[in-house]
């Protein structure tokens, strides 16, 4: 134990991983007294001595027992876990309950799985009173330091006791703090979950928009830097594009440092993943929401992954004819680096179209009521997929709250009328010269399939009746009204009266 | 009660909604007394009525009282059930679990989720001693009465003793019946649910094929028909091409037998669906297998849907500028045929391999030892996704059981090379002209990443580094040394001490 004890702590946080300090130090530096407790005590200790470097000491208290630092907070007491998902969040609040009192509350900013944290909520509330939260915490360390962006969901009186701390400790931007209570239950949890998803879809972007370019521009480390830098200053502003600016400037740091080589070049091309990203992909699927771009980062991700069946299959297409991709013989740089900017920001809006629609139809299925624009809104700093154009996302909402899909925003739409010719470009160069761009062509998709009157179904719902017997609406008729048509002469008239759930 | 009660039946069957009647009709016709029984004693008359106008009332006998049913069955009892899927199958298996003795054996045929049909399996060993199947029935009514694809799993001694029965009862091809033994408790479901996964974007490629004909080629309803009559003769030939020529030769039945009118042009193209497409992209996911085509046709249904929202948007960017597609002012369509027909089935090849590499992941994850030749071997006849190409499939597996991915074989290697060219001019075709042919797309960038050997995922590897310090590996190191840099200088060095599970 260290520090000072006269005041109670505000905050209590459990978890002391980098990102558990760096939210407690964060809290510290906002001026509330925060009390911390990590299972093993060296992170504990590792903590107060940052907190003491960055003359924090004094609003920074470590605790090695758990009763103590329990006693050492404010009633009611708020907790906030950060701790890995699933039973080490489990094991946590098992202790906890052995010394919180009814009307404290815990506060798990993990990326958990929404309804582990609905059946604990029901749990610890049962079992002894306290009142829980599932908070989505984005910004990695750096953000988590000095500004993360928040979604708090579960009990609500939780959210207007915290709310002064969290809007403090929260990145800030020029229409407030980013952070809101998303809703009952585990949306924060989920809505979490999707911006991991709608991150994966970025950054898959991003990866298709270098390779174009590196791969059929022939651009160097260098040019790719600066023209990442440029659009950084436009309406791709955001994170993950600078980052990757900076990320083409860096030299190996495994060669002496006058080294012309370039660190991006030495990585190896193989993609990890945590669960948040397949889980978008599942529930969209479970809504009936189509969300073939972020699905496509998630495949993209599983087939870096084969790296070795990969170099394999390459050099047996290659002994077939069919080599790698290969620089285009005669471009236009600065044509190309324009074309493939609006195929990346039209191809954005769709990623963040089928993002915002996934979660749309959760908060309607579970009643959530998510504030749309307000969710946008936090968006706008702290995480990893902050960029202005989020801003725009917020105002569409707040101009039509009923907005069925981002595509029918004015300001969108015209954003892709303007673009769909260079994005065409690049796709169908892509398509033409071996570069695969499944974020882009799913994006494109779903554009094309979103703004068709007309889409091929009905040769599907022909074909489902026809074996199937699954009835069809027409085009001339109420679609109250289902028909059935008896296709080839080998068919006979009993088939009318099912429903073939078979197939 | 009704028919001929001298001899015990060798099966019993519940459930008489078209697709039951016409397998008790099949097992009749195959020289097997049967036994059948449903909950409404009608449709019991019905089939009865069914099978004497088909003279085989002296094999099929219908129960009006359960306990008779049972009492009707040689002993081991195999009783075989076609209700629908969930509840109505627990309620089944509840009346009949008060009438079946230890070592009967239950087999169910509909569309079950696999695990639905494990828990099952153990549940009726341990209350009863009775043993259990699932099995996945293919063909729909037509398959069910004249010959389906069967897909059983589950205790392997049932399979044993059945074996003779639905080795008859299945359809019939050139190396056998089509029915296997998939392996043991859930696997014949499962292998069944990507079946129809498999459908899901057969169907989606054909819609889009029929799509860039009829909208960029401007290809009549006779000339479709034509041309799909034409690729049922060479290496497309299958019951859905076979079907979608049938159906686009179909006037419409709503008018005067006179008509000029297409029953095709009529129907509203909003797609239904069941579960098993839903879930195959959601196993896939949680299996890490990448399965972009079948995911799109997903999608794609979804999308259908939205008509009203569709309508609405097409309306929408007309104004804005950007209309429906057209066809194309000058168009050669017998090249355009020839290429699309290049581009269906390479893309069809894309879409076995994902199904196939589901089936093969879940199969290693749960010891089934699913058979990956047999299986393409029994999908040859009976069921909707029948086609000669299935036989390139089961020798692909049986030359090499270890095969990776469809696209290793070597035939089918050749047969993607010689078709690429084409394959890309017509997507690239779509996506220049508005026509989304996600199918096909996401089949490309499957074919276009599986033979890359150095994907831009080094660029989402940094990235993650970058903001979440989860550490990448370098292509001159060994796979098993991880790296961490600090990409900016704002970045500290305690950063290295974590994992960053937060994002």
């Amino acid at each position: 134990m260290s520090g000072n004890e006269t005041a109670k702590a505000e905050v209590g946080l459990v978890g002391l991983a980098v990102m558990g300090q760096n939210l407690a130090l964060n809290v510290a530096s906002k001026g509330f007294p925060i009390s911390v407790y990590n299972r093993s005590y060296a992170k504990t200790e590792q903590c107060v001595s940052r907190a003491g470097k960055e003359k924090l000491g004094d609003r920074l208290t470590g605790y090695e027992d758990l009763g103590d630092f329990v006693q050492s907070l404010q009633r009611p007491r708020n907790v906030i876990l950060l701790v890995k998902a699933g039973a080490p969040v489990d094991a946590t609040i098992e202790s906890l309950l052995g010394h919180l009192e009814p009307g404290d509350a815990i506060i798990d900013g993990g990326n958990e799985w929404y309804q582990n944290t609905e059946e604990r909520q029901r749990r610890v509330m049962e079992e002894k009173g306290i009142l829980y939260m599932g908070m989505g915490v984005s910004g990695g360390e750096e953000g988590a330091r000095n500004g993360p962006s928040m979604m708090p969901g579960g009990n609500r009186e939780v959210w207007d006791r915290v709310s002064s701390v969290l809007s403090k400790v929260a990145a800030q931007v020029d229409d407030g703090p980013c952070v809101t209570y998303i809703g009952k239950g585990g949306a924060g949890n989920f809505v979490k979950m999707v911006h991991n998803g709608i991150e994966y879809g970025d950054m898959q972007l991003i990866a298709e928009a270098y390779d174009v370019l590196r791969t059929l521009g022939g651009l160097t480390n260098a040019e790719l830097e600066s023209c990442f830098s440029e659009w950084n200053k436009g309406e791709l502003e955001s994170f993950l594009v600078e980052t990757s600016a900076t990320i083409f400037s860096k030299k190996d740091d495994q060669k002496p440092e006058d080294t012309e080589e370039y660190l991006v070049d030495k990585i190896l091309d193989k993609t990890g993943m945590k669960g948040t990203g397949k889980w978008t992909v599942q529930q969209a699927a479970e809504l009936s929401v189509a969300a073939g771009t972020i699905a496509s980062s998630l495949d993209a991700r599983f087939l870096s992954g084969l790296k070795d069946e990969r170099v394999k299959a390459s050099a047996f297409y290659a002994e077939l004819g069919l080599g790698e991709p290969k620089p285009l013989g005669k471009v236009d740089k600065a044509q190309l680096m324009a074309d493939v900017r609006q195929a990346l920001f039209a191809s954005k809006i769709c990623s963040y179209a089928q993002g915002m629609n996934i979660i749309k139809a959760k908060s309607l299925e579970q009643e959530w009521d998510i504030p749309m624009g307000e969710l946008a809104r936090i968006w706008k700093g702290g995480c990893i997929i902050r960029a202005g154009f989020l801003d725009q996302i917020k105002q569409a909402y707040q101009t039509n709250p009923e907005l069925k899909n981002l595509l029918m925003d004015p300001s969108f739409a015209e954003a892709m009328v303007s673009r769909q010719e260079a994005w065409r470009r690049v796709v169908a160069m892509a398509v033409q010269s071996g570069v695969s761009v499944p974020g882009m062509s799913n994006s494109l998709a779903y554009f094309d399939s979103y703004r068709r009157h007309s889409l091929p179904a009905n040769l599907v719902q022909a074909q489902r009746d026809f074996f199937g017997s699954h009835t069809y609406q027409r085009v001339d008729k109420p679609d109250t009204e289902w028909f059935h048509t008896l296709w080839s002469d080998a068919q006979s008239a009993d088939s009318i009266t099912t429903t073939g759930y078979n197939n």
